[in-house]
């Protein structure tokens, strides 16, 4: 934690920390999608709590927990825009809450470390942002991982060029999003059974193939979706890219990939994610959503945000038996039991001269199987031992 | 945060964080006394929670947040107490929830930093703890704080001797917790007003006001207690203070102090409590607590904490303008919007280079009003500012 929070703080992150408590309407306000099915809600208290007269859940909470820290850096944004300076750099590490079953991997508390920049209307957000994540991962000791970046609207651009009714939109990325699982093929036969037209999934399905033998992928889409895809868009990809690079960060790449789609309805422009090797899902994700902090003030405001998985980058560091950087020596004082109180003041302050100097220092009492003890110490670590008798002789 | 984490590792804590949320049957055990009324409960959820049935709080809600992070432990403990190291040695710095009234200083969200030593029976618990704590305080930039120092026991055996009555115990100590305010006249017209026995009273009041003009309090006490007091405890506290003496570090006191009561029934043994001059109540506090684990395991193991109050440290930190040791030099790149892509990168790199030699570097677009600009960025502590424009003729 504070190797990523020191990082972020050399890109001007301030960190913030929200309440875990939101009001339930905040919560239940549709923003959160399937989330809000996992709200924890929170009793009313005292007076407020009318049990003989309430029907439905929401008669008996006034507040939960929050699902994510996207919603509660949104409403405190709201509160204190002018307070704030523009853009604002927002580093949030907190713990987030969901009602899910608990099961290898998924817990029902856990942390999200997201960084976001408000007031930003320019791609200078997107750079900043997938550099501060990128050199993150990188000081963690993470090499080739691969950044996918896409935007919602070139989703948009091929939807409608391949002939989909805008309705259809949603559903269509739904199906897209399992590219990586299924194949083109697979896309294709999913489209027909979900009932859209011959024609548009089949100009699309030969979009997506025609995409793979392309060397330059965001050169093909451009040429191929001419006159659907507004150019601006495949500019500031291209932009992104080159800037991201342009820093000169080594150990990942960074590619354009149109198949890209990110669950979130909130998503109004960039999206992207990053991608490690040997670990089956992405650790890192987030884009652009112009339009949510708009729903509390009225005035939309520029957005965009990225979030590492706390505990997924935990679960690869640990199995790669990840040794964290500046960890101290480890040095245990064994005293014997009854030591006399000249000789425990003689061992406090060798101990202290020690921690002063850095190390850490564990002041035990010795157990009578000594060796067992200094057994059981090294395998947590200490690589230093002092023993302390009340008689010199022992020695 | 890192310094209070830093220099507790350095003690061979190891940092653990346990769950917000705990069953509801935990928190409502009685040990949390008052705490237990400011429960936040967390209304069941799917077909656990049966509305049009339920009659009572305990009926809705089958979880709640934790009010303090000693429950959480000490259950943390009994779980898992086997694969744990002994004495196991826990870092806490965790939120805690109470449904307060929100007032000026008091908050419904509020962080504990806790140290607790678990299985150690001896005082080099108690000496470790507060060695720990003061040197996190300096280290914090505190000086001229003091050390109160007390036992349970003690306010016990002074109770005994009196003449009290042992189910009068609590209500005398209630009392006695005032002495700092209303003085040992105050303490004796309380104790008559509660209806207690003259004698005990006046024997009670007689021993406080001597205490004043005693060179050596734990001396007088001692004498004066003879037959009352065990022994073992006075040695015990002298022990304590003669070792964290010996440990030399310098800036603090620590004294006996017969009138410190603590109010958590659940201590057992020693208590001790931070004060500083400019600040009205304490800062840190804690004890020993030998019989919390027990409530869950069924077996006793011996327990002493210490746990520092995270908010009114910040406020001290706040009002005396606190600066953070070790803080970046924060430079602004400003760039000219629609920088091209070549001077773009340029600013990018340079921005990268400089976060690598340690800078905290922060890009924004140039406002127009760019003095103003500069103004506010000084405001938040930025001290260089470098200007990167479309043309080089304008600079």
């Amino acid at each position: 934690m504070s190797i990523i929070r020191e990082n972020y703080k050399s890109y001007g992150f301030t960190e913030i920390e929200t309440p875990a408590m939101e009001s339930i309407g905040n919560l239940c306000s549709k923003q959160g999608g399937e989330n809000e099915k996992l709200i924890f809600k929170v009793l009313k208290r005292g007076e407020k709590l009318h049990i003989d007269t309430a029907q439905e859940e929401n008669d008996l909470a006034d507040s939960g927990l929050r699902y994510d820290l996207t919603l509660p850096l949104s409403r405190y944004y709201a509160n204190h825009a002018s307070e704030l300076p523009s853009p604002f750099k927002a580093l949030q590490m907190g713990n987030v809450w969901r009602a899910e079953r608990p099961q290898k991997g998924r817990f029902r508390q856990f942390m999200q470390c997201d960084i976001d920049i408000l007031g930003e209307p320019t791609n200078l957000a997107e750079i900043e942002l997938i550099l501060a994540t990128t050199s993150t991962l990188k000081k963690l000791g993470f090499a080739n991982f691969k950044v996918r970046i896409n935007d919602r609207r070139m989703l948009r651009a091929m939807s409608d060029w391949a002939g989909f009714a805008e309705d259809q939109f949603e559903s269509v990325c739904i199906i897209l999003d399992k590219m990586d699982k299924i194949g083109a093929d697979g896309v294709r036969s999913e489209l027909k059974e979900a009932g859209f037209s011959d024609e548009a999934v089949e100009k699309y399905t030969a979009f997506l193939q025609g995409m793979n033998g392309a060397e330059d992928t965001l050169g093909y889409v451009k040429e191929t979706l001419q006159g659907a895809l507004d150019g601006e868009v495949s500019d500031n990809l291209s932009q992104i890219m080159t800037s991201v690079l342009a820093a000169g960060q080594e150990g990942f790449e960074i590619a354009f990939d149109p198949t890209l789609v990110r669950g979130m309805g909130y998503y109004t422009g960039t999206i992207f994610e990053i991608e490690m090797a040997d670990f089956g899902s992405s650790v890192a994700g987030g884009g652009r959503y112009d339009k949510m902090v708009g729903r509390f003030t009225g005035n939309d405001t520029p957005a965009c945000g990225f979030s590492i998985g706390f505990e997924r980058i935990i679960t690869i560091l640990l199995e790669q038996d990840f040794q964290i950087p500046g960890e101290k020596q480890k040095v245990a004082f064994l005293l014997e039991k009854n030591l006399p109180a000249e000789k425990l003041a003689d061992a406090i302050a060798k101990a202290q001269a020690r921690r002063n100097e850095g190390q850490q220092v564990l002041m035990v009492r010795m157990n009578k199987n000594k060796k067992f003890q200094k057994q059981q110490l090294t395998e947590e670590g200490y690589t230093e031992f002092v023993d302390f008798y009340c008689e010199e002789l022992k020695r």
